[in-house]
């Protein structure tokens, strides 16, 4: 089963990728950007079939390795 | 609008992110990964409203800025 985990900053927290990106295009032309806010997206391919089972296995990892809970978000999505 | 762009190295570029995160989670004690991906994503609030002028858009920063389309494949989210 294919899993893809989003893990964002939270609101509020600064975030300093998102503001480069943001300028980068503003100086090429890109006019109309509001925000910018950039995060990572981790794929995994896990043996669990379970639904259940995965998104369980995966939160589990999210809140031990893959998100800085204090300052990131993270969603699972499986399929 | 808000838009939302996934960046991934193609398939056969070499992902030694992906990688740190599936040992890590191994020696953690999370069996049954068959392999980790990482990329980027990137979240963009617009001002445009119409979705094809801002799909057609937001292509082209990916095409100019966002991914290096030599190693990296993307994918544009609109709504």
């Amino acid at each position: 089963m294919k899993a893809r985990v989003h893990v964002m900053l939270k609101n509020g927290v600064l975030d300093p990728q998102g503001e480069a990106v943001r300028h980068a295009l503003g100086s090429m032309g890109f006019d109309g950007v509001n925000g910018v806010r950039q995060g990572k997206v981790i794929e995994l391919d896990l043996a669990e079939t379970d639904e259940a089972e995965a998104r369980k296995t995966v939160t589990d990892m999210c809140e031990k390795l893959l998100a800085n809970t204090v300052i990131e978000s993270y969603s699972v999505e499986l399929g």
